[in-house]
């Protein structure tokens, strides 16, 4: 039996302001910082022990990873940080609160982008101070893989490889695996893990915080599913 | 030219309280913390753009790293880490005040473990609190790695590869390195870079901070060495 630690990124900043984020690089709010922690205790209560770390090139998630490594006593696990764990990419959106969006877009509009699985919200512009594309960290990528909008469906399209390549090999190697990364990104891969339906997967939130557990056998079917300290 | 920057940890626990560390895993002290958030600055400060980091399997230097580059704005960036990059094993001193280690073993001879570069310090009963042999993130290693205690001929001799396969590699490739790493490992590789002999590196001493500098011509002469804000 193995297991699979999801942690979303404790609250950010712009969660508090109710911003839609993306690919922004926001950090941690206090209450963020306070989740990321007890994460990490409440893995150590559990006794966990990772051989991997997995996480996204955004500082929330990193941080979260950080924290949540260090406060179950293991810092030392080798953490790899890929673009693909990234949250999706909200276009247009980035950086607008939920009200200022409604009124450019209306109501009805806004709720489609947040709650279908593959309908697309705007590109986000370029010359965007948002723009991944003008991104060092983003430099390497070929440029036709960095989006300037993603739905679900996209978000799973490029964040799959990186289940394939990196951590579903590790599970079936025995390898206890955390993950820290974002709403979206997490949704899209419970998504492949359980089977969901586009439908069904759009009525699974995500919250910040407890961390999320999987127990697979060495097939990677699902033995249990809980959050952790519930 | 290339940039490759060392940041010793800031102070841990354990250099205020004027104990031998080496292996054992002890954390920043609130000066320390501090100490690596300005070293992250000055980076920012000099504009100092790294493509990789490399620290050692110790929270000092990892919590180091993650704060430099978190406070250069590159939290991103790729972090491997590895035991090559540890502290110099203290043996049998780990745990002890430089008081108690002479009281026990003479001043003089205290004096010599501490300043020669090939006798080795008393080693580490393999059942103390702090043997690396019973430490989970050593036991993927073959047993014989595993230091009981070090020199610094020992230090340099198992830092070496992680320099010949890892940085040396990256840094002909044009990427500018971030080593946050520990006092001898640091000393073993500058003895390495700039061809010191075994008397000369015994006069370098690395200061918690701030970090070192040295530019690199493609060949990996070294071209300047400094202490960043300096």
């Amino acid at each position: 039996m193995v297991k699979l630690v999801f942690a979303r990124h404790g609250e950010s900043e712009w969660n508090k302001a109710n911003l839609f984020t993306g690919w922004a690089d926001v950090d941690l709010s206090e209450k963020g910082t306070a989740q990321a922690i007890e994460a990490g205790k409440l893995i150590k209560e559990a006794g966990i022990e990772f051989d991997l770390a997995f996480t996204s090139v955004l500082k929330r998630a990193i941080k979260t990873t950080n924290l949540a490594l260090e406060y179950s006593d293991q810092l030392w696990v080798p953490v790899e940080k890929s673009w693909r764990l990234n949250e999706r990419h909200y276009g247009d959106l980035t950086g607008k609160n939920k009200a200022e969006a409604a009124a450019e877009f209306g109501d009805e509009q806004v709720h489609i982008w947040r709650r279908s699985y593959d309908v697309l919200p705007p590109l986000m512009p370029r010359d965007s101070e948002y723009s991944a594309h003008k991104d060092r960290r983003y430099a390497l990528l070929d440029d036709s893989v960095v989006p300037d909008a993603e739905n679900l469906k996209l978000t799973l399209e490029r964040a799959l490889p990186f289940w394939e390549d990196k951590i579903a090999p590790a599970l079936k190697q025995g390898q206890n695996v955390f993950v820290g990364a974002h709403g979206n990104s997490i949704r899209a891969l419970v998504k492949h893990i359980k089977g969901l339906s586009d439908d069904e997967i759009m009525d699974v939130e995500i919250p910040n915080f407890p961390p999320l557990v999987f127990e697979f056998d060495e097939k990677l079917n699902v033995l249990d599913e809980y959050y952790l300290g519930k």
